[in-house]
This record gives structure tokens, C-alpha cells and sequence, in this order.
């Protein structure tokens, strides 16, 4: 009787935190790739999933989404959202080259539990990020060489990670989730054996149509503090590696197993 | 090798955004009973599961929760969390009351989850409510008859319920989830089969401790605006009954099949 | 000994909430313009200082700012606000066309203050509003004909005003504080004298450098609702007019008087 | 014709952001006192205003508020907010004990204009405590020998200082601003002369109606933590001394010259 993809569950559906997908993304972002040692890797992912070749990237995203009809971009609240998100590239068994994502960051509750149905492992966290504007202004950011751009991320009060960057003026790299495609991991514990931990299922977004502006070269530095409660630690200092800033957009229509 | 109940899945679990029950609750509430038209209730609980019978409360809560241990309550971003909950009486086909929450709203990720998780459908909403202080000063609402209090809902910038109460200096009823067992509906989408929807299962929360330290009666006046999104209205208009406020504690261990 | 701009006052003036001007600010706006009953003009604005003409322009915008040298754009939680901006045309006794701004609402404290140092009577609000993204993608909202935009301001848990646009394709007008300058109103109460109101002197902000990007040009509806504290009200039903979006920035470099 | 106490200036003055005093408060408060080096008071305190004595008090706060007739308690959004207060002791050249507070920090801006019309430096911040609850359980925190208690305060996305308590069951002292009266300082710079730096005003504010619940002393630890803005590391390192927690009120009428 109830036409609820997720809760509330109602007859008509129209409330459901989640509407179904098609969910279409579209968004600034601002990526700082990393290494780091892998040696902790198996914190993170089954070694039957793969290992982590040390390889990864922040990115800082300013996102607009909608579902089909984009009745969402009439109202906004229901479509912007800011997040960050840490990808570390992995090598399955068969060679492959993965993303997977430990931990991620959002600040609206649609994309929390779309994101979790999607693999990606979102808390609430607040993120901030300079943004290029097309003027010729003080204040714009524009994206030219020698442009200065920021952004951050706060989890429970706590600043977690920031990056500063330098545009160089020169075309960037495709970077993280941008180069490569990405695993999530799906769980959900069950109060009827209260102790039980979940075993997660593995999965890839099946993406639909994608769209990129062209990314922006930048210069980055890329700092991470202690947190008592969250793991990005694991990850041991982080090497700041290349950097980009621009727009993309992309649709998921669903999952495949991984 | 994860041992996080909840993503993001780590081998410490120490990250996840919600530990494993026990989970420890104490708050100040302000509980609002009303009746409504039950003929619209086949929009929200399944046939087989009951049917309404026009009886329901509003609970406003300022919440603090914890884990064994009491870690949280060190650092109480992560204890304190302030919500709205709409639980609806409902007889099942074998006779018992039980109370059934079409709708909840709460302002921190953690009890977001964790209420999906017992069959709460858990949204984000800001909950205001006054609090009533041991002291004898005009901004105190002291518990003493005259005292007039207010609290607040809002989803997503638009106010969506509004209490005001005026205490009598008499002791007050236990009301809505004070007075009988809450059945939850859980349920999850699969991407994998990315139209289906999700079939919800119902439990009741397994409550091992509970302490009330005495509610206090009160006149109310509840107030339902209409919402683009939000389906209340599906209640009709309420009519406003009793209401108490106080102070209650309980700890959940966990579900059971309802 | 103090060389704070503002509080709190320090020998260095580094922890100052504003500091002095220059002001730089760039910023996609959604500009609507709208007609209204000037008669309760002089409920706002003292009839020496000149009369409503009717018309009027509420401003949704999304501001980047910093100060001389950027450092806000390297921590953009410092450079980054929303605000809801609402200015009334009027007519000076000498016949000059002036806007005059009787409510503004923002998100970060020093926009507030800085906006009271300048005339623009600013209080906490929540804006959110639609971007247009250089891409071609369903929540994208690109500047071409037929996209819809939204805004939304929200002000102590109640929705104050909503607009929904559409794109012409065509190129759109100046609007509002970007036709003609805006008088501002400042005046503080002094505790000493407690009960005593201020008398506020009018200014005109000294604005160095301005930029456009080219204004884009749409149709528009603007909600007005009630609200049991603002005073929005004042301006009675309110007609949408002419709307526009864009990209602008602007340096504030003081004020004269008016 | 404007009878506003603050901006917005309207006829009716009904949406001014602060109403004229009284003002009322009540409370719920952790206070922990401190010893620091005094050595660089010259950066907070005039020399010709005293010198700090190398005492001080942080209160974490939990504020109810309201005007005459308490409308604001019927609709708590504009009654409740939490704030963090540094005060320091300082004494006179005529040899009087008085605090003065160099930084403050609140989460609404009612508090935040109102703080600064008494001479409180406010900006935004987020605070959270630990609140004691009349419930033997454990979540609530009672008011009895060994319950543990938390606070923080989180500036700009970054944690400034926390706190930890545990209540040792015995009568607690009254420190802080609770125990001498308190310098504010006032000053607006004026933007027709736009750079140059105001000289603030000192004042005491004249309380009328002060309530106390009665103190509980708790041992603490108090932790600073640097910040690129804020300058409480002015105060060098902090020795935690006593602490205590309890619900107080009062009234504000108006400000003197101090």
C-alpha cells in the first residue's frame, strides 16, 4: 500500500525523505589529490575487495540536485547541499583500478540517506569552498592564474580538514571519483539481533549521463587534524598531490553489484 | 573484519555514526494530545496492522542520549538533540492499543539514523521549546500554575506545527508514547532494483529502563500549517486534548517483531 | 590603545567581527522587481527624507566578500553569506530617485554588523537560492530560455517570501540597488539612557568599483507571507515585475551623509 | 515618527531586532574559574580601567530570555540561545574588584545586538553543555556526586575551548560574573570617517531581579585551543581552578557609566 521509496512510508509517497532515482548532480568543485601510506588499508576495505595503492582525493563539492522535473530547483532548499568527500583509489584482485569512499560529509538529510543507499558512508559535517565567479572583482575568485580559493570541513565543531590553492591558468586534471569509477558499501544493522554487526554488500552507481566544464589547474596543500571520533587519521599524513577546481554534472539511475 | 554497526565501516568501528544499543535517552518534553478524522488513516498504516482511532499526541523533546558509558554526555554535541514526534493511536486487529509515528523530525545525524534503524521515520526539522528552570523569574516558566510555554516545528524553513500551553498546577496525564507501546516500521531500499520500493517490516522497541519524574498538566492550544511536502494534513484538523510536560528517561536494548 | 574596528576590542584589532573598509562583494543575485501600495510609505521611511513611489525590488543573493588582500577567500567560512535584500524606490524632496532598504536578512554575523554600519537594517534570516551552472544537465539550470529558478527566505522558522522564475533568454535589466543608490538608516540605542529611542542619521554607502556580468532576464511570481513579527506586511499585496539574474560585484569603500 | 529601539526602523518599531530593557534571562549554566598570566592585559583592559588580576571565568551558558509580558516564551525561537562568556577580574585604580569581558560568543542575533548595546564583545558561536536533568538515569546527568559533565565552544567551524566536569555533591561557589560586576565596553565606528577606529565607552549594567538556584562545585578541566581569528590565546596558558553548575537569573534594566 505505501508508494514510499524510503520513510516516512505513506500512501502517496510524496513525503518520503528519497524520492527513486533518476537523481541528477550538478556542481562546483574544488579536488586535491593525496598519497598516503597504505599500510592501513585494511582498516578501511576487505582485502577480497582490493588493496589501496596509497593513492586519493578530497573533494569539496557545492551540489544542486534534483530528481526528474526538476521540481527541486524551484524550491532550493531541497536541492543544494555542500559536501566533502574522500576517495582512495584501490586495485581489486583482477587489477582493476576503484575508487572507494571511507568517509564523507554532507549537510542536508536527502543527501545523507541517499548517499548511504548509494555505498557513500555520509555523516553530517559542514563544508565550505571559495567559489569562481565570471567578474573581474577582488571578491570573484575568477579563474585566472594566481587566483587564491579555499575551502573546509567541520565535523561536531571540530575543523577536519582544510586545502588552500593557487590556480596555475592552466587546464587540470580529471581527478578522483572524476577518473576512475567508485565502490560503495551497503549495510544496515537489524535491531532484532541488536548486537549484530551488518556485513556490507558491495556496489557500483550505475551513472547515466556526466557532463564536465573542463577542470582548472591549482597549486594545493591540503591539511588534516586529529578528530577523536572520526578516522580520516588512518589515512597517516597526506602527501598533497595535483589539484583542479570547475563544474560537472552527472546522473545515477541506480546500482550494480561490485 | 568491520566492526562498525552503522557506515562508515571501519575495523574499529569507532567512526560509525551509530553504535550498537544499549542507547540511553533523558529529556524535558512538552506532549500536546489531539483527536483528528481516522478515515484517512488507511494512507498510513497498512489495514492488516490496525486502524486509527483518531486519538494521537505531539511530543516535543530535548533530548540528551548516550551510549553505556556516558561518553557522549563529555561532549555534548554529540548527546543533545531537540525533536518533534507525531505518534497516532491505532487498535490492532487482536484488540491492543498500540501508537504508530507516521511522522518525526530531529536535528542531529546521529538520532536520525538511529531512529530509522527502531522504525522511526526520522526527517530533519527544528524543534524550539520552552524549558522550565527552578527559579522564580519572569524568564524561568517556573512549574506553577499560570506558566504559559510554547514550542515550535519547522521543515525545511516553513513552520509546520506550533504548541502553546498554559500550566494548571495540577499533576498531568502520561500521553502518547508514555501511555502505550510504539510500533515502527523499517524498511530500506535496494538500489540494485533501483524502482522497487521497499516492503517495511514493523517491530517494537525492546525498552529496558524507564523513569517519568511527574507530569505536569496543562491547557494547549496546537496549531497545523500546511506544507508543500510534509503530509500531516493528512490528519485533518486536529483538535487539541490534554497535555502535560516533564521531565522522562529511557534506554532501548532493542526490537522485536510487531 | 584599541585598534578594533569593532567589538571586541583589542590592542592588535585581529579578533575585530568587521574590519574597516575597503569592502569587496561579488555575488550571483535573483532580482525581482514588484510594485506596491506606497501609502504606509511613512511608516518606513521619515516624509523629509522623501516619498515612496511604488515601486521596489527584493534581491536574493549569494555573496562572496573579503577585505583588502582576500585572506576570507583562503577560509571562506568568513567570506561566504546569504542574504535577502528588499529596497523601496523612493522620490527625495529635491526629486532624486533613491532606494531606500527597509529589511535585509542574512546568515553570518559580520554581514550583520557591517550591514548596520552602512544603513541596511539587518537581522538573521535563511536565503536559499537556485545557481546557474555552465553546464548542460538537468540540475544545472543554465542561462538559457525556459530555465526555472527558485528563492526562498526564511526568518525564525517561518517562510517569509518565495519566487519562482523562468528564463527568457533574453538579456534582462538593472534592478533595484543596481538602478540607483540606496539610502541607508543608522542608529544605536545608548543603556544609559535605556528607555530613550535613537534618532537615525541617513547615508549614502561610497561605492568604488563595480562589475557586472550582464543581467539575464525571466518572469517571476514573489510570495509574500505573513509573518507575526516582520513587518514586510507594510508594503501591503505586493505585484512581481520585471526579474533578472546574474553575476555582480562591488567595493564599499565608506559613506557620506545623505 | 520611528519607534524602534534598533534597526529595522519602522513606525510601530514591532520588528526592531531588540526591544527596550528589561530584559529578562534565566539560565542554566557551567562555570569554570581560571588563573592566567596577566602580563598582556594591556591588550585587552585600558591601564587607566585597572589591571587584571590573572583571575577569570568561563561561563557555557544556556540562556531563556525574554522582554516584559514574555511573549518570546510562547514561541521560543526568540527566547532561547547558548553562549560561551570569558570574563576576567580586574581591579580598578581605585581598587575595586571588576570583571570585564574581553570575548563572548552566541548562537542568535537578538542576543548578539542586545550583548553589544551592554558593552558583551559578541560574535557567533556554537555552544553546547551538558545539562542536569531531575531523573535518576543514565542519560540525565543529576545533580549528584561523580555525574559528568561536558562543554564546547566552536568559533568559525573551529572548537576554541571545551570543558569537563564531575559534580562533587557539595554547595558550589559563585564565580565569574556571578560574583563582582561587570565592565562593558561600547563603541560604533562611524563609516563617514571610515577609518577611523572608535573609542569605546565603559558602562556596568544596572540589574534589577537576581535569582539563584544554589551552585553544585564540580572539579574541571578547562582546554584552549589556538585559533587563526579569535584571541583568547592572549590569555596564555589556563590553570583550571573552580567550578560549579546551577540554574540563575536576572534582569537587566539599563547601563551606567562605569
Amino acid at each position: 500500500m505505501y508508494r514510499s521509496f524510503t520513510a516516512p512510508f505513506t500512501a502517496s509517497g510524496r513525503s518520503a525523505l528519497v524520492p527513486p532515482p533518476p537523481w541528477h548532480y550538478a556542481g562546483w568543485l574544488i579536488n586535491v589529490a593525496f598519497t598516503c601510506d597504505p599500510a592501513q588499508g585494511a582498516q578501511l576495505l576487505p582485502p577480497a575487495r582490493g588493496r589501496l595503492t596509497g593513492r586519493g582525493c578530497v573533494h569539496f563539492a557545492d551540489w544542486q540536485a534534483c530528481s526528474d522535473g526538476g521540481i527541486e530547483l524551484l524550491d532550493p532548499v531541497y536541492a543544494q547541499y555542500r559536501e566533502t568527500i574522500v576517495v582512495l583509489e584501490s586495485e581489486t584482485p583482477s587489477g582493476e583500478r576503484l575508487n572507494f569512499c571511507p568517509f564523507i560529509y554532507v549537510d542536508q538529510d536527502v543527501s545523507l540517506l541517499r548517499g548511504l543507499l548509494q555505498g557513500w558512508p555520509k555523516k553530517m559535517g559542514r563544508t565550505w569552498l571559495t567559489r569562481s565567479l565570471p567578474l573581474d572583482h577582488a571578491a570573484a575568485a575568477p579563474l585566472t592564474a594566481g587566483t587564491a580559493l579555499g575551502a573546509s570541513l567541520c565535523v561536531k565543531d571540530r575543523r577536519l580538514l582544510e586545502a588552500r590553492l593557487v590556480l596555475t591558468g592552466e587546464p587540470g586534471p580529471a581527478l578522483g571519483f572524476f577518473a576512475a569509477p567508485t565502490l560503495g558499501a551497503v549495510g544496515w544493522p537489524d535491531l532484532r539481533d541488536a548486537q549484530a554487526l551488518p556485513e556490507p554488500h558491495f556496489v557500483r552507481s550505475r551513472i547515466d549521463r556526466r557532463v564536465e566544464a573542463g577542470w582548472h589547474a591549482a597549486t594545493a596543500q591540503l591539511t588534516l587534524t586529529d578528530h577523536p571520533v572520526e578516522e580520516l587519521g588512518l589515512l597517516g599524513p597526506l602527501q598533497t598531490g595535483d589539484a583542479s577546481v570547475g563544474w560537472a554534472a552527472l546522473t545515477v539511475v541506480g546500482a550494480a553489484d561490485a
